[in-house]
C-alpha cells in the first residue's frame, strides 16, 4: 500500500518564530510516522522548517515548486517538482495531500486552505488567528479541524487517515 | 489603450439570491462603463448572473473555464477560455483582472480572494460574512476594500483604476 | 451564437520573414471573417504579426500570456489572459481554439500542434518543413491539414468549421 | 546531494509491445542506478511498464497525474502528484526531469519532447519513427540524442548527467 502524503502549508517570509518552531516539530513527527511530507518546497519560513524537521527524522520530502529557480529550493527537499506556474501550483499541493495542515496564516496559506475545502479535503488549522478559524469552519462543512499544538496536529492526522 | 478587465468572483450553486441579484447589477454597470467582464464562466450562481447582467448592457464577457465541458458555459459568456485545469484556473482569474470583486463567499471565492492578495491585487468584498472581512483585511495589507452594495462596488472600481 | 475562435501558433524570435508575412495576412483574413483571433500573445514573431494583421482589419484579439510581464504583450492584443504558467499555457491555447493554425515551426509550436492532436483538435500546418508534415500527419489521425499559403489556410478553416 | 530524476515519457494505450518491453527494461536500469523515476503515472502502456520495471529493482517512482481519478494510477507509482490539469501537466513532467527519455511516440509524447526542447532540456529518443527523429533533431539544437536500445538510453543518461 502507498504511503500517506501529508501536506504542510504555511507562510514563507511572513512566518512567525512560533510557526517555524511548530513546523519543524510537525515535520519530525510526520517522518517518524512513516508518512511522506509535501510542501511548497521553498527555502523560507514554514516550508523550510517543516522539511528540515522531516529530514532530521529521515523522512521523505516532496516540494511542489512555484518557479524553476533552483536556488529557492529548500535543501531539505528530496524531490522538487518543478511546476513553474507560481500560485497555480497551490491547487496541486492540496489535491496531492491526503490531509492538509495549515501552520500559520497568510494570503498564500489562505488560498491553500480554501482550495483544499473546495476539493472537499480535510484541513487542520494551527494558528492564533481567531477570525480565520471561525470563517474557515463556516465554509468548510465539517472538513476543518482546529489544533492547539503540534501534538494535536499529529493526533488529528491519525484520526483522519484512520 | 486596452480596456480594463474587471473580475467578478462568487459562488456557483452556493450563491444566495442576494448574491445573484447583486452580481447581475454589477455586471450591467461594468458593461455600461466600457470595461470587460471576466469571471469563472459557468452557468451557475454569481458567474451566470454577472455575465447576464453584462450582456444585457451589451458588454464583452470572458469566462475562464475550469473544464472542457461546453455544457457548463454560461450562455452569456462571449469568449470561453478553456483551461481544463479545475481550480488551478482561479489564479488565472485574478492575475488577468485589473480589480477583483468578490460577490458572496464560499471556498472557491475565498481561494480567489486569497490568490489575488498573494499577487498584490486590489480586491473588493461584497458579502455579509463579518469574520471573512476582518480576516481578509488583516492579511490583505491595504488591498482589501469593503462595499455595502453594487453602487459602492462600481465607485470603488473607479477609484482604484483611476 | 458565439463567435468562432481561431488559434494561430508560431515561433517568436525564431520566426522567418515568410512566417511573419503569412501570419499578418492570416490575421487580416481571420478578422475579416468575423472570427476571434487567439495566440500566445507576445510582442514577437508570428504572435505579434498575426495580432497586428487582425487589428488592421478591426478584429478582436485574445493573447494567452506565459508570464505576468506586461512589457511582453503585443500592442495588438485586446485581451491579455495572464496565466503566469509559462509553456503549460500552450494547452490552454489549443483547447480554447476551434481550429489551430501552425504558421512556421519551432519547439513551442511543435508542442502546440502535438497538444492539439492529443485533444483531438483540427490543425492546419503552413511551413516548409517536410519531415514535420509527414510526422504530424501520421500521429494526427486525420486531424492534420496541409496549407500551401494563407489563402489555403482560410479555405481550410471554412471547410472545418462548416 | 539530491538524487537525479529521470523522466520517461511514452504512449499509454497506443504503446507497442516493443515500447512497453523497452520501458520495463529502462525502468529497471534507472532504479539500479539509484535515480528517481518520473512518468505520467497512468496504469497504461509505457507509463505502467516503466514504473513496474523500476519497482522490480526497488526504485522510487513519481507519477505526475493528469486527473484526480485514483483508479488510473499505476500500482507501481509510489508518489502520485495529482495535478488535475490534464495535458498541461506535461510541462511539469519535463521541467522536473534532469533528462527526458521518449520511449515510443504519439501525440502526447511528441508534446513532451517539444516542451522539453522548448525548456532547453536534454531528450533521448528511442523509437523507429524516422521522420520524428530528423524533425526533433532539427528543432532541438543539439539537445536531442538518438538511442538504439535500452542499454543505449542508460549510457546516454550517464553521459548527460556526468
Amino acid at each position: 500500500m502507498r504511503k500517506r502524503i501529508i501536506g504542510v502549508m504555511g507562510p514563507g517570509s511572513g512566518a512567525t518564530s512560533v510557526d517555524t518552531k511548530n513546523a519543524y516539530t510537525i515535520g519530525e513527527s510526520i517522518a517518524r510516522n512513516g508518512w511522506i511530507l509535501l510542501s511548497g518546497g521553498r527555502n523560507s519560513g514554514v516550508m523550510d522548517a517543516v522539511n528540515k524537521g522531516a529530514k532530521h527524522s529521515d523522512g521523505l520530502t516532496v516540494g511542489i515548486m512555484p518557479t524553476s529557480d533552483t536556488t529557492t529550493i529548500s535543501e531539505a527537499v528530496d524531490i522538487p517538482i518543478i511546476t513553474d506556474m507560481k500560485s497555480a501550483r497551490n491547487n496541486i499541493n492540496v489535491l496531492t495531500s491526503d490531509v492538509i495542515v495549515a501552520c500559520g496564516i497568510g494570503a498564500g496559506t489562505a488560498s491553500e486552505i480554501s482550495l483544499a475545502l473546495k476539493a472537499d479535503k480535510k484541513v487542520i488549522l494551527l494558528n492564533d488567528d481567531e477570525e480565520s478559524k471561525v470563517f474557515f469552519k463556516r465554509i468548510g462543512k465539517g472538513n476543518v479541524h482546529i489544533a492547539k499544538n503540534p501534538k494535536d496536529v499529529i493526533d488529528l492526522i491519525k484520526e483522519i487517515i484512520g
